[in-house]
């Protein structure tokens, strides 16, 4: 008997009749001898809806608490129509909030961050042979108010609560099967990986695969909790996440290139002639950081105009960009650069995997690849694991197609992909 | 400085419009200087949308324990966003569920009663200023689970939170301007009445009229809430309730008649020639208890049929009226009775008010009045400030109007009615 969570999006149960589909698909893992606690997000549109009935109230952002509260109703909606449903199955079934489940936050409104996990009124529900249904992206905060847990946030109370409970494997269905070596939407080739190690699904979530949320898969890394992100439509075994890599004879073959990530809507600022002195970067990503805007990729160069200075260039969401210009503009005399440059649309392209690590042809194999493509490459940054590069946002897709194909990832059938993702 | 508790149902808040106007009127209490707790419904047409979607789910009757969780969703939908519309206008407010506001009910899913309310956070609230605005309807169990306290629970939770703040006044808030002397709807004349006791008006909600709970009255007649109910489109004064008339000399020109409350959906339920023989009443009573039907009224009477045996009448909701029937039939053999009778269709016309306890004509106006007007009267029953009149169902609009003329209650000009009214 095995202690499995489930996790379903909100795309799995945006009607009763998909609600059904999932209620069948619980109860049939449960009827397999497994004991099953599910976390569920709000139904379909039902966020939205709600988010709108905010704006009608009042025009400015919401207070905090309030939305949290008025969000939060969403998942109370899709829990208990979900152990409805199971129990018309036969099976007993009971839903708790978050702060029924024990998921304890700090009080940051609007993007908590859990702070422990008191599972026992799930852990006596499935002792007593019941389905505990958990209501995802929610908890209560350490000062008794309804918090939520920002984006990602069921796929994160779903391996948290897998941490809590000790559980052998928390499965995210979504609406694809897994994942794949690359966006099957821009690369209809992309095949399904079966096996990802953590680190590799690190860094494909950090660098723009949307099917799990970096959350989560941190959350999963530091608590060990096996991941398995498969299909809500189809039974077959997705992909599986664990810590380290087994060596089997089957993994022994696998590819070291494990996919290729992008994201398509970066803009790139770059402080031009900055004179050399110790603290430049910092004094940068400080003042971008403080303007609210999260710094995705940094590069510093000597500079192209002139030698004795260097310049700094960083990405940033392109819906960003504004701010992150102003905050640099801001800093022109005290740090004394020449100019300010912006470009928008501007796109990434990561190539991930654990193999290349030993590899060090992998990197030229891939600038070849580009420009092969007649791709031009404006920036790079590299980990031990990843090579990113950035590059004009219409070409993006093509080089994601380019580079797929030059490292013999294309499978000989296209892939099938469904419709969108929850929270 | 007033501490007073305003109590707003899903008609008053069923759009965004709804809700800021509700949230101006609190806000101008608040400026006023006053203390203000908020309970609120769920907004408009939310609880019937969730029943739905319940409904489509599972198609028997769905498990009490997820029923309430999903219903609950409706008032948190309502609060956080009154709390938002009321923070837009300048004023500091903060809501709470049911757990939050520390209603403590039993564990009887659906129809859950009040054990205790702790309420701690709303006063905390209060104290520092703010508005709290607390769900109405719901409570936590002390197993720890939602409840909700069924029909008419938002006026429970209004008067149970008035009486655990010890609260100046429960003002209650509805589409029409306060209690009338019959419902507005049937007769264009009726009056508003300015002062009730509370003894009279759990005869009038009791007896049919639908304005204020039964269940919410008795709890402010036993904690000696006073309320006040009145208009969410007007700033008129509505009705008083009251423990006790004050004797001024505005109250002494009050007419000894409150007002007549009606019940348009009975059947009555006659077991004709009942043997003489102790406790034939109390397993008539017993039997239809035990069959979940509730008995409005009961009459016993010597038999028609035969002197030596006596006839047993009740009047139950017309909805029941098999479920009574096949319950007394099911006595037939047992207590040897000759038949059972069923007549769908009647009503109820109750005239209520403490000044016919010194009164006696009351009875034979009421009756000569009914005569008049052509109405046959089928069953009797009094208490000390109420007189009701089974009658034919089609009678019973002529009935309550003849009788309003009557007893000198008729206004000069026609009242305004406004729509329905929420849970």
């Amino acid at each position: 008997m095995a202690l499995i969570v489930m996790k379903f999006g909100g795309s799995s149960v945006a009607d009763a009749e998909a609600m059904l589909r999932v209620a069948q698909r619980v109860v049939s893992t449960h009827r397999e001898g497994n004991q099953v606690a599910v976390v569920v997000s709000a139904m379909g549109d039902t966020t939205d809806d709600l988010l709108d009935l905010a704006a009608q109230i009042t025009p400015g952002p919401p207070p905090e608490r309030e939305l949290d509260m008025l969000l939060s109703a969403g998942e109370r909606i899709s829990m208990a129509l979900l152990a409805m449903a199971i129990e018309r199955l036969g099976v007993p079934a009971k839903s708790f909030t978050g702060a029924q489940a024990g998921m304890v936050t700090d009080t940051s409104h609007g993007h908590a961050r859990l702070l422990e996990v008191q599972p026992e009124r799930v852990r006596a529900t499935l002792d007593a042979g019941g389905v505990a249904i958990v209501a995802g992206f929610q908890g209560i905060s350490t000062d008794d108010d309804i918090t939520t847990l920002g984006r990602g946030g069921s796929d994160t109370t779903a391996v948290a609560l897998a941490a809590a409970l000790d559980a052998d494997v928390c499965e995210i269905y979504t609406d694809v099967d897994g994942l794949y070596t690359a966006d099957p939407r821009i690369v209809p080739t992309a095949r399904r990986v079966t096996r990802l190690t953590i680190e590799e699904t690190l860094e494909m979530a950090a660098h723009g695969a949307k099917i799990l949320h970096l959350r989560a898969v941190e959350y999963a890394r530091r608590f060990t909790v096996p991941l398995h992100v498969r299909s809500s439509f189809s039974d077959q075994e997705g992909t599986w996440i664990l810590v380290g890599r087994p060596l089997t004879e089957d993994t022994m073959e696998e590819p070291i290139i494990s996919g290729i990530a992008h994201d398509k809507s970066l803009g790139k600022v770059t402080a031009v002639g900055i004179p050399d002195r110790p603290g430049a970067a910092a004094t940068v990503v400080g003042a971008v950081a403080k303007a609210g805007v999260s710094i995705d990729m940094i590069v510093q160069n000597v500079s192209t105009s002139d030698a004795e200075t260097s310049d700094i260039s960083f990405t940033i969401p392109e819906a960003d960009g504004q701010t992150a210009v102003a905050a640099i503009r801001a800093l022109q005399d005290e740090m004394g650069f020449a100019d300010v440059l912006y470009t928008s649309h501007v796109g990434k392209l990561s190539l991930v995997g654990a193999g290349m690590r030993s590899n060090p042809s992998v990197a030229s194999e891939l600038f070849a690849a580009l420009a092969d493509a007649g791709v031009n490459i404006e920036m790079i940054s590299t980990s031990e694991i990843r090579i990113s590069v950035i590059c004009d946002q219409a070409d993006l897709e093509r080089a994601v197609r380019a580079v797929h194909t030059a490292f013999d990832l294309d499978a000989e059938e296209q892939a099938v992909v469904y419709g969108g993702t929850g929270r």
